[in-house]
Formats: C-alpha cells, structure tokens, sequence
C-alpha cells in the first residue's frame, strides 16, 4: 500500500517546493494529490490558462520520484465565474442565491457551471493527460459537502420537470404514480410540479423522493461528464473521486459504476464528534480514537463502491476543524487509522495536508506538519508506518462472508418519513454493521443490486426499498440472512407495499406487518424468547407470522419481535445492541463462521491470509490469535491504537 | 350517538365503492364524511365541474343507508388556482409565497380565493343541497392547520389597515391608544402601518394582537361566507366545521356562532406527544393512552362552541403519522375514546378513516382498516363499540356545575407577552381544568361572555382580558370563583389595567398586584397556609391584599399566595397541581359539590342520568359507585382503557 | 456620586411634570435623561420641529433644581424618514430590509440615515446646547441593541468594499494578505468582494473579521459625526454613550475616545438569566441578585473606556421584562447595586426608569414607580440610598493594582472561529476577572494598547490578537502577568502567529504551542504540580517549554499545563475556577499583593480610602475588615444584599 499526501503548491512559495518534495519521498510518501481547488490560477480570465506554476510543481514532484493525482478543480469555481454569469449560482431551499467567497457555490444544473466545468477540465487533461508521473485523477472534491447537492434554482426546477416527464412520460401517469388526487394535487401539466420546499405542509413524499433522485442524477451526470473528458485525454489513469463519511445525498454505489475507483476522506474523530446517530456518551468515549466502527464501515463501503479498488484520500493526522469539538488523537493513533485502511484492502492512504495552512477557512485543520513546518505529531506516525509497511505482505483482499446491504433509495425514504424524530437510515445499518464487528466478523458493505453468491451472511438493516429482483437473489442463495425493520415496506413509487410490508420479501420472511409504530425515547419494550432477552426502542412493528415462522422472540405483550423462517430472521424492531449480537451471532454460526465475543474496542480485519487486530481502548486486551501464529506486527496484548498481525493461514 | 367515518371515494377505484358502503353499513357506522380535499375533482378546469362520479358515490352511501356530511374543498384548492393566480398564494413571515402541493397554501385575505371558494361551495351547494341523504355541510378542514391563520400577504396588509381604520376610526386615535409615542412610532396615516414581524426588537404589543384579531376575523368572514352560501341552498342541513386540538389561532367561540354545530378532530396520542406544555414525563406515562384530559378537554369546549351541539368529526382509530413519535394506542383505547365523546354529550363519533391510504402524505396515518384492507385494531374496537352503544340511552347532556372560561384573546395577549419562556395560556387552562376533573367534576369550558347563571364554580386561569362585563356577571352570579394569575392584567388596547391588575375584577378579588416576576425552572417557591402546602413555579405575584380579604395562604416571604374574599379565590401564582387540587376542591366544598380525589388515570364523566367512568391506566383501580347502582356498562374494577358506565339517579 | 432617572415626559400628561419633578427631587435624585426616543415629537414632519413641549419639560424640571441629559434621537426614527427614504432600513443577514415599528431597524452605512441624524442632532444642540440645566448629551441609545451593528445592505457592501480599498490599497494586496489562493478566492477588483454571510461553508475568517472592523467603524463614525456636532454647539457640557453589558459587537475602547465619560446600562438581573456563558446552575443560585461579578466587571470596564469617568445610565430598579426569565430582585439589592455602582467609582446612578409605562414594549419593564404611581419597592431603596450616600466621602478612584485586558478585535475573532462549541470570549475574560474577584482584589478592565505602569498584575485572558507593542510594554513592566490560552495566536490579518502561538508573546512566556485542541464537555483533563490541582474542560494546548521556562503542573499525559518563565505564567487550557483562583493568588503574592479567599457571594471594592463589602447571599458572612476600622455603613455580618463600608487608611 503506498502512503500519500495533499499538497497545495498554490499556496506557498515556489522555492520551498523542491523541499517539500524530497521531504515527502524521505518520509516514505509517494503519492501526491494536487490542483483540486486552483482554477483560478489555472485559468485566472475566462479562457486564459496559465500553466507554467502547475508544469514546475508537477515536474518537481515526478523529479522526486512521486506520482501525481490530479484533482479537476470544480468544487472551487473562480470569482469571474460568478460574477459574470450569476445564473451558475446555487439557490438555497428559502430561495436565496448561495454566496460566492468559500466553496460549491454553484449549481449542478446550471448550464454554464457544467459547460465551464468541462472546459478546464479538458483543458487539464490535454496538459496533463500523458504526463508520466500523472497516475490518476480525482473529479471534483467530495460531492455534496456543505449540504449542496440539492439546489432549488430555476434551472434545476425546469430540468426536474423534464426529467419527470423523462420518467412518467405524460402527466396523468405522473399523477396516478403520485397519487395526487389526495389534497387535489393533481396536475394538469409538468410545468405545474414545483420544488417540494416552502410548502406549508410536508410534499408529497414521491414529490421529494424523485427530486432526491433528481438531484442526485445531476450529480452523477454532473460527474460522468468528467470522467469521459478524462478518460479520453488521460488513457490509462485511475479516474477517481474522493466521497466523504456518512453522507448519502446521491448514490454512491452508481457513481462507483462511472469510476475506476473509489476513494474517500476519512476524518474518524469529526464524524464521531457530529454524526448526530451516535449518542453523547459515544461520542465522548472515543473522542480521541475515533468510534472503532466509523473507518472501517466506510473502508467496507467504498471497497465495494470501488468495485475492489479503494484508497483513503485524505486521512486525517490530527485535530480537525470542522465538528463541534476538535480533539487530538490520541498517540499512536494515525498509524493505527493507516494499518486499519491498509487491513480494509486500500491501494493507498494518503494524508491531508502537508502542512498546516497558517491562513484561510482551514488554518485550525492540523497537518502532517505544523504552520511552522515541524513535523506534527501525525507526521511522526506516518513516517513510522511507512517503514512499517514494507514488511507487510500486499495481499489482495477476499470477499468478505458477510454482506451488508445499504441502500441510498431506501435512506432517502426513510430521511423523507422519519416517523420517529430519531430515526436513521444511517443509524440502523452502523448498528447492525457494529454487532457483525463486535463478532469478529469481516464485512462487505455492498449495493441492493450486488450479486449475493458466496455470502454466508447478507444483513438487510431498514432496506425500505427492497424490490423483487433482490427478493430473488436472496431465495436463490444459500446465505443466512438477517431482515431489519421497515425492509420492503415501500415500492419504488413511495407507496405502501403491496399486501403489507415486508413486501417482495414477505414470502422469505413469512410473515406479515400489520401495523407500526415509533416510540419515544424512554418506551423501551422488553422481549424475551429462544435465548434471547433485552429491549427494544424507537420502532415497533405489529407483526403476523405465517404458518411454518418461527417466533424466536416475543415483546411483553406477547406478539412476535424476533422471527425465523428457515434461513431467514426479521427483526420486528430497532433492537439493543446487545440483542443485535445475540442474533447475529446465532445467524452467524447458522451460516458456519466461527465468531468471537471481543473485548470493547478491539476489532479485527482480514487482509488475504493477513489477520490484523486494532484496539481503540481504553485499557489493555489480548488479541484472539492462535497459539503459534506468525507475527508480524505489534503484541498478543493491546493498549489503545494498539495494532497486531499475523499470519491466519 | 351516531358513529361514522371519513370516506374519500375519489381515492379508490369505484368499483370498490359498494362494498365499503356495505361494509360500513355492517360494522354500525351511520354517517359518512366526504370531498372535503376534491375540489380538483370536482372542478378540474376553472368553471368547470364534473359530479358524475360524486353523485354516484353519493348515491352508493345513500343507498346503503347511510347519511352524508359534505366537505367544502377549501383547504385544498385545486393547481389551476394558484397557477393561474398567483396572488392567492399566502406568505410566510419571512415573505415568501407559500407554495403549492400541499394544502392550506391560501391566503384568507386573497379577493380571488375567497370568490373561487364560494364559487365551488355555491356549485356543490346547488348540486346536493336538497339531498335526502345529505344531513350537514363541514365548512372548509381544519382552519389553520400547518400554522395558516396569518398570512403576510400585501393584500392581508391591505385589509390590516382597513380593519384598524375601522376599529380605530382616525390615525391620531390610534396613535393614542396604542402608545404610539413611545419609541417614536407614531404614525402619520394607516399606509404607514406595517406587518408587526421582520423588526429588529419586538412589535408593539397591541400592533402584534390587533394583527392577531384581524387574522381571525379573516378566518371567521370566509366561514361565515361558506356558512351563508350553504344555508341558502341547503335547508335544514347541520352546517359545522371540526375544530383541532390545542388550537387557538382564531377565537372559536364566534366562529361557533355562526355554525349549528362544532365537531373537533381527536387525535390524543398525537396531541400527547407533541404539545408543548405536557412535561415529557407525562408524555411517556400516557403515551398509548392519551393523558386522560385531553380528549375530555376538548369535547367540553366544543359542545359550548356548538352552543350544546357537537360531535367528533376525526377520531383517532390507531397510530397517526404526525407527532414526532407516533405509538399504538394501547388495546380497547379506541373504544374508550369512543365512549368517551358520548359521555361528554357527543352526537356522533366519525373515526379517521375507513381505510389506510397506500400513497401521499398520510399513508402512514392509520384507518379503521389497514391499506390491505383488512380490519385494523381500531376497526374492530370501533365494531364492538358500535354494538355497546345500542344498550346506553342517548340522554340530553346537562349543564355542567363548573364552568371554565377559555378566551382566545388572552391567549394571543399571553402569547405575545409570555414574560416567561414557559409561559403557557392553554397550559394554564388545562392545569385547573384537570384539578377540576381529578376531584371527579364535570366542567363546561365557556367563552368569556357565556351568562354564569345556574353555575356553582367558575374557573378563570390566566383570563388576561377579563373586562367589566364579566366582572359585573360574576358579581352578579352565586358561584365560587377562582381566579387564576395574570387574570384581568390588561385592557382590550393591551395596557395595563388601571388602577393595576387584577383590573375590574379587582374589586371581587379584594387585592391589588404590585408587581409580577416569571421564574427560571428550579426557581420554585413554598407556600403554606389554611391547610394548605406545596410549590409554585414559572410566575408569581407580588399582592396587595385589601382589608376584608383573607391571605389564606402565604409564601416562604410571608407574601400572599392564594387569597380569598367571600366566593372568590385568587391564585397568586402557577401552583403545582396538588395544589390546584386542594384550592378547587375548596371551593367546590364551599359551592355543595361533592368531590372524590381519584386514583391516578380515572375521570369521571355524566350524561344525563348515565355516570361514566373511565380509566386510562396503568394497572387497576375502583370506581366510585354507590352500592346498589343499575350497571350498565363494564365493572366495578377498571384496567387500563376500562370503562364503566351506571344510572346516577 | 449623584442619582437620577429616566424619564419621558412625552409620555405622560404634561400635567403631571411638575408633580414628578418634585417627587424626583424630593428623593434625593439630581439627574434627569430625557429625549432620546422622541424624535417623531421634535420633528413630526421632515424639517419640521415642534420644540414648545420640549421647551416646557427641560423648564420643569430646571426648575425643580434637576440637572437634564439630553438623549439624541436617532436609535427611533420617525415613520415617515423610513417611508419617505426606504434604504435607510437595515438588511438583515438574510437579506431582508428590518421593518419599521419597533426601534434600531436603520442602517449606519446610509447616507440618509447620517444626515437627517446629524439634523435633529444638530436642531437640538441648538436649541438646547447653553440651557443652564443641561450638562450633558447622551448620543443615541445603546449602540447595535437588537443585534443591529451589522446590515447586510446593498449601501453597507459599497462601502466595505471602499473600506478594504482603503485597508489594503489594492485587490493584489488583498489577495495576498487574506490568502485567497485558497479555494480559487481570489478577486479580480474589490468589486468582487460579497458579504461574508450566505455562502455554502464559512467565509474566510479575515473577511468576516474585516467585515466586523468595518461594521465597527460605521458605528464609531456615526457617533463621532454627533459628538462633533454636540461638541461644537454645547460646549462645556459631558458627551457620553450608554453602553449595554456583555456586548462586544464594536469597539469600545475606541469609542470611548471620542465620549467625555462612558456610561452602561447595568441589569444584572436580566444579564444573569440570559448570558449563555453562565452555566445554568449559576444562573439559578444568583437569580434574585445577579451574579455577583456582572455589574462589578461593567463598572470596571466602562471606567477605563470613560479614561476615569463612568455613571451607570439606566440601574435596573425592579424586573425587566426582556430576558427568558424576569424575577423580582432580592430585598435591598437596587440599593446594592447603587451602592456597588459608588464602589467602583460611578459619577451618578440613573434609574430606568421614573415609572412604569403601561402601554407599549417595555409595559413590563419596571420602574421607580408602579403605572399606578405608587412608589415601587426600588423606589424606596432609591430614597433610603439617597440618603445613605450623604454620609459617604465621594472619593476618587485610584488605579487598581490588576489590569485585565480586554480586546474587542479578539473577540470577534474568536466568535468567527470558535473551534470548540462552547467557547466565548467574555466568558474566557469573566472567568479570569472573578478569580481576582474572589481573591478581594480591585481591577480595571483596560483596552490593548493601555499603559501598564503601576500594574502588579496583568491578566491576559484568550488574548487572541496580542501584538509586539503589547508584548513590549509587557517586557517593560515590573507586573506579574498570568496569559490565558490562545493568547497570540493570531496576527491581524487573522493568521496563525508566525513562529506558532503565543506569537509576540513568545519570548515572554517561554514557549510554543505545538497543538490545541477543543474539548466536548466530559473530557476534562485532570493537571497536578506546584501545589495546584482541579482539571481543565473546552480547550487544551500541547505546549513546548524552552529552557528556563519552568512547568508548574502538567496535564495527566505530562504536557505542560501550566508554565512560569520568570513573572509570566502562561495557561495552557481553559482552567476551572478553584485553579484559576490559586494560579491568581500564587502571581498576586509574587505580585505583592494581599489577597483573602473570599466566601461565596462576598466581594470587595474600594474607592479612595472607602473599602466596600457586598454581599449577593444566600446566608450571611463576615467582612474581612481590619479589628479597628472606621465604619461608615452597614456591620461586620452581611446577609443577602448586604453592604459595609469603612475606611481603609
């Protein structure tokens, strides 16, 4: 795995950069990403390019010996953009024009955002394409930051409309799909459909559904534009981009399909401190190391939204910035966040930044060394694993016997319809991922339409939208399988399903939910049964088994909570963490796999026959390695940022 | 009591029509509610209506036996009315157009809203206004659902400077009796008045409440313009509209005067979860109940807004789909609620709704049947109680011993001048009605020019705008009365009262208050006295007690807290409720009425000569029968949503 | 020390002046502010004034031997300046214009606004500028109340925009300086500089920083306009402002170069309640007194930014009416607060007001006198300290031996970049300024560039913007000096210091700070050494000692916690108070100074040779007074509100 960095040449004096280089390769990087917010030094006045700044920082890092990533610069449109074509500007949901003067201003449906977009695009990858120490290239800068995917300008409204028509193909369709005769919604022509904000009751849910779907196309039009601009300059570089941690505003599993890989920014202790699912105690416990769950779940992901391949583009190396709380890491740390990657199967974790940046919106953003140039204590522990992954097989990384399911359609409709304020599609799918984790179990995150051979375990948290075709991939595997709440509990056209939930899972499941409900925090539900005892919260659902399921487990008041029909188990509720262990656990050794109860705060992750453990802490644990396994790295205990390895075959 | 339902036979396929209409028929269902969201239906091109398919659902009712309530479609105007005129749109008090797409989007002030809503109303009107099976007309839906009642339209702006022209006659008489010299508001003409929103520091309190009468007034002309039209065309038929729980946007005590009936929509789970001044312990513990004051609340202040006549037009048959959690109904709750209307005098109880919508905004709001159309929980309650109802005789309801008076116009003076931020003018209200009705009282909930005549007790909480003619009715009348804090604190120009509160009702009371102080939670005060000990919290009063008036108890300072002159008590503060119980049962000793300190969850209600009881639970608890009473209804010991039901006399 | 009121005799029956001005004077006040919220009297059209009334209550209260301020106007604007002239109305940060109708809703950058000011200024200095009984101006009231310093008007932006021309000289300069290499920020010409609101990710901090300078100086030259025009034609007479508390938004040491005496409006009541800073408990236990620090720090605030002279303009005298909470203030505590004013050395103390109003905004707003004109309970301890400061040598103020520095321009870049939720600047300098508090030691809160001769201690707190002339006069004092963390850590164009924190104040304290970091309350660190002990919360730096810099105690992972480097200690987090108390205490007695670990509630305060005790409660306590002292008010044991005095020399 290489180790990498972001630079900004940009900012600092060109004199310092050939220092900067050899500094880099002598800490053991050898990947650089660069340019990703210069367009206005690339191309200062419309149609004006200057490129002799970006030829030298480019030809003094490849002199150096490192390999360049490429990032297109569109996240950060320069001024003369803005002012002189306004209509670019992004429009906020009460209606305003989104400022110029930081970052992702612009609107993806605009036709000169997009058209100047792919000029200096193009205009990059003519100078760049072939350059041989150009190795890939990142499109844009993480999508969606700043809440900026869904724009409600005129333009998106107009090409909302058309894509509607696109979809339904005349109006009475539309309305029938819809069901806009409730609250005479009807409408008598697509130009009638307005944006689903500023109501002063909730949208039609189908209306807010499809402008979701909308936006996130634009997105994904937006990104594949790019990518075949590159690909045709650039043959034979990694086309990339760098997604970013519990975000699911468009879907990611179809922008995977446009890229040659899938990188994405991993800061674990700004997600711990303001992901709004993990409860305050959470988050306070591991403020210094991060949730021991949050990296790994995204490595899971993006592996597989990488179809295989997947990097860490920029991996945090100290206090960030940007949560309501910034803490250090705790010591030792940033090296274990990189083995962690590396155990996930990354191709590369690279660092942001080199160094801090003394001024601008991210000057309080730590780096890899300080605003003085002394290396920062993140800087010690990148050179430290450098030299410590050279001893480290490079292996290729199996699939993985358990399968989650996580599903961008299905998060949209549950984010559309919480019906219990505390409601998370995000929420749901990390608890069920944490509990296949705390069994020492490797885990695959992986899209609704994923072929399921080979899987040994297939987890559907809150999969709302599960449809036929998967209903059949699953009748058709052997796989144990664990159904959450709410799964197949809508069409595709935001409606109740068919004959009740769960829908076109119904006859795997066999059984039927008759009613639902949420559940303020403090009702908790006790259930007991089959082995089984804890509690439920938040959700609810009356369920009806049919003849031949099994009620594993039943609420005090006796109807079914836990149920099993063959293979297949279905939750009835938002379980208790300890609960969902007990069921996966059982599921788990249904499906053959050996599990282990682990310790708090350690984790394990198989890399080809490399088995690593990671301990977030606190205290010291033992690691569950056979008596004379092959070590390679660290000690049978762990303190916190402990990291072990050995050979498991 | 009739029971009944709400149908909208524009949602499903009419083929299915008959068989519902059957069915309801079948499950002892009598009234049938309609078309209140179908004006695009009905009318889907400006001018043009089609009532085919709403005379054959009509008849498919009528022929089923069953009676018919018609909606007027206001609330949900069709697209071609705000396409076409978009000045009908209302506007947010940050000034934006609220947009289409959901309902309630008008504005009440908007010339061509209100002539296109009399338009449909006259056309329906003329078309089913002699119906044999049409017994009533619902005006509208709901007025001011989704916060609707103010619209800052400039047309609403208009009209807001012709409402103070004529309430105010010239400029200087405004100027005058707002204090329009204070801050140098004073105004030159009425153009120079603006919206009382988007200030930098608050609006005067009198431009602010006088802002909040005309919206009412705005919302009582387009009723009374419906009103009218309907009994033009439509004689004999019950002209009503269903009031919402907790709402107090415009006084509903005028609107009552214009209506032959007011129903309610009762949906006390929902309204549980999500009302403000309920403390979240007390949320949770009648989570699935309903705390046991709420729907009784209400039907005692609509039956006095029908002036005697009312009904509940939506009754909550399972979990709804709007408060921020939404739980079942705990078993037999339906039921309960059921019988609890009848208790309280309703004519008919109309469960929302037959059946569970698979699509739109509330598909998650349950119905008597789920969306697979098989009977729902409530359904079946709703079944069984239909047969109950046949055994109680449907005696005329009496006037109840207690009176309380709710005035809207304290309640916007309370709401713009909380003083506290926990200040709470329904809060205040439900606080001594439920002392009342834990010691086992029937209350009326009157407005404040109903004669107290016949009257034993009379409640005042927190009667701001008490004026002389009350005063003069309560000198005049026999009753104890207790008077709540705040009460006759201000004039009808918001000032004041001379001669400092309690204002004219200071005579009665016997006391001056020479100042008031709002207290931070945790601020609570001791007071003791007459038997009396406990807290008061969140507002008190610094009192004067004139001679002849008794200090019966004091506070921890040794100033007045509850005083007594002859009948009347004053409440010199927010008292907890052990408290409240202790002053009203007092006072109801003092009046002859008999009083019981129920169990937790137990309400008492009569009708005629029929006493009910009614328990919300938890666990088992006696009711208060004499021994040898004639049961007709349920037992002696009641579990949670138990009812019984005796003859009294 | 001289008493007085506010009074507006625009508001009441001309009838009753002369009745109120001998009741004033007959309570022993002096002073009368009149006129600053009656500019729709004095010029009731454009060029109009009416001066007849103005003539007569000046004349009044002359007569009745009373000194008058007079108020200028222009925090109220006449109704018909905003209609006639609509951008003169402020833009708020979402771009709507700020309506008429309350007060403040004017922008300072409108040309208009300005001259029809500087107008009514200038017609009253005229008229009223060599009248006998005026002494002095008060110019307009409580500059930026309601949060109205900044407008986000089309006028305010032209204006920045020539700011920052005049700032940097041209757009390269400004580019470089603000580095807007970042994020392809650069500009083309000042043209293309926006507002730093509205934008999708923060705006870069020096372009909120600079935005805030300038909405500074646009207040700075309004005031400055006016004092010219006062100066000019009422010379002779005091020219001040009445400064609000807490209130940071321009700044106020500059401010008050251009006053003759600064003056504030002290409230502790509705300062106590409603400062997020203070921790609710806090807010609890001081609700009736206010917290025992919040008048004392004004005093000794606006003392300094008077250069000597201050008054206490508007005393709170009974509730308010503006905060969450509005309790009534404790028995003998308005008394308190007068005598606590006279402590700190305050020229006069204003009562808000004569009587309470009842009608308009501030109808519960207390006064000397209820709205029925019965003398308040703060009325009466009005008289009683009338009478009481007859017997109290009206001594001068000596310099007091603590200096605390408060900077305005670190404030607002600590608010722009707050990097823990939590963090506040006058919560850092409150914090620091009641540890000396609670030793008994007097302070003078003083601006960055004051001298510090004389000082024994000087105390930085979260002295962001520390710059080398402070660092210099630092170096050339004799003064103990305690530096607060994050001290130095930004140049003034908002830069991380060169060289890393505390920047200039490096050499002095010794060190470097390598990291900091933000904490989420609960991950408090516990820090032991050089007989201190407690833990510190919110913020924690990871400092480098030089050598000769000697570490106090360190943080339970052995960083320095906190260092000494001869008469300089630096803070190296935020400290709770037990240790702040010992870190002041340990340099005080380096200091020399004598300092008493006071009980709670008890400070001290000592004008001239007057030592002063007050005591907020609860209980009762003994003064720290010397066996034989001279005693001039109250006893050696104070109980709740509480005050002693007896000479000290």
């Amino acid at each position: 795995m290489k180790l990498g960095v972001c630079y900004y040449p940009e900012q600092w004096d060109s004199a310092r950069w050939r220092d900067d280089a050899r500094r880099m390769a002598a800490m053991g990087l050898k990947l650089v990403r660069i340019a990703e917010f210069a367009w206005a030094r690339m191309e200062p006045r419309e149609g004006e390019f200057e490129w002799a700044w970006l030829d030298e920082a480019v030809g003094t890092l490849a002199e150096a010996g490192l390999e360049v990533v490429l990032g297109t610069p569109t996240a950060a449109p320069p001024r003369w953009l803005t002012e002189r074509y306004p209509e670019v500007l992004a429009v906020d949901a009460q209606g305003r024009p989104r400022g110029a003067g930081s970052r992702r201003h612009v609107c993806f449906s605009s036709d000169k955002y997009v058209s100047a977009s792919l000029t200096i695009v193009e205009a990059m990858a003519r100078r760049y394409g072939q350059h041989p120490a150009v190795v890939g290239w990142q499109t844009d800068n993480e999508y969606g930051c700043h809440d900026t995917v869904q724009s409600y300008s005129p333009r998106a409204l107009a090409r909302f409309r058309n894509w509607l028509e696109v979809r339904y193909g005349d109006i009475a369709t539309l309305n029938e799909r819809w069901g806009n005769v409730f609250w005479s919604m009807s409408c008598d022509g697509f130009e009638q459909i307005g944006l689903p904000v500023g109501l002063p009751a909730q949208a039609n849910p189908i209306h807010a559904l499809d402008w979701r779907r909308f936006a996130s196309d634009e997105v994904l039009r937006f990104n594949r534009l790019q990518a075949d601009v590159l690909r045709a300059l650039s043959p034979g570089r990694t086309v990339l981009h760098n997604f970013m941690g519990f975000f699911g505003e468009f879907d990611h599993h179809a922008m995977g399909r446009d890229l040659d890989m899938a990188t994405w920014d991993s800061y674990p202790l700004g997600h711990t401190d303001s992901t709004a699912f993990i409860p305050p105690a959470e988050r306070l416990r591991w403020a210094r190391s991060g949730h021991p769950d949050i990296a790994a779940f995204h490595h899971d992901l993006y592996r597989n939204v990488g179809r295989g391949r997947f990097g860490v583009m920029e991996q945090q190396a100290g206090p960030v910035n940007w949560a309501p709380w910034n803490p250090v890491p705790q010591p030792g740390q940033v090296r274990a966040w990189t083995l962690e990657a590396f155990a996930h199967g990354a191709e590369f974790v690279s660092y942001f930044r080199w160094r801090q940046l003394p001024y601008a919106q991210e000057q309080m953003h730590s780096g890899l060394h300080d605003s003085d140039d002394r290396v920062a204590a993140g800087g010690a522990e990148a050179a430290r694993v450098a030299i410590e992954l050279r001893e480290l097989p490079d292996e290729a990384t199996r699939p993985a016997p358990v399968a989650l399911v996580l599903d961008y359609t299905s998060h949209w409709m549950l984010e559309t319809q919480r019906h219990g304020a505390d409601a998370s599609y995000f929420g749901e799918a990390f608890a069920l991922y944490g509990a296949a984790r705390r069994l020492g179990l490797d885990v695959d995150i992986v899209g609704p339409d994923a072929p399921l051979d080979g899987r040994a375990l297939v987890l559907l948290p809150a999969l709302l939208a599960a449809d036929a075709a998967l209903a059949q991939r699953l009748e058709q595997s052997t796989a144990q399988v664990i159904i959450g709440a709410r799964s197949g509990s809508k069409t595709a056209d935001f409606r109740i399903a068919d004959g009740l939930p769960p829908g076109p899972l119904a006859p795997l499941a066999g059984l039927r939910v008759r009613s639902v409900e949420s559940l303020r925090p403090g009702m908790d539900v006790a259930l007991e049964g089959g082995g089984l005892q804890g509690r439920a919260s938040a959700w609810r659902e009356q369920v009806e088994a049919e003849a031949g399921t099994h009620v594993l487990a039943r609420f005090e008041d006796g109807t079914p909570a836990i149920l099993r029909r063959g293979r297949v188990r279905y939750l009835a509720a938002t379980l208790e963490p300890t609960l969902l262990d007990a069921v996966v656990e059982g599921a788990a050794k249904d499906a053959g796999l050996s599990t282990a109860r682990l310790p708090e705060g350690l984790r394990l992750r198989r890399r080809g026959r490399v088995q690593f453990a990671f301990h977030s802490g606190p205290g010291r644990v033992a690691v569950p390695a056979p008596a004379g396994a092959t070590w390679l790295l660290g000690e049978r205990e762990l303190g916190p940022a402990g990291v072990a390895a050995w050979l498991a075959d």
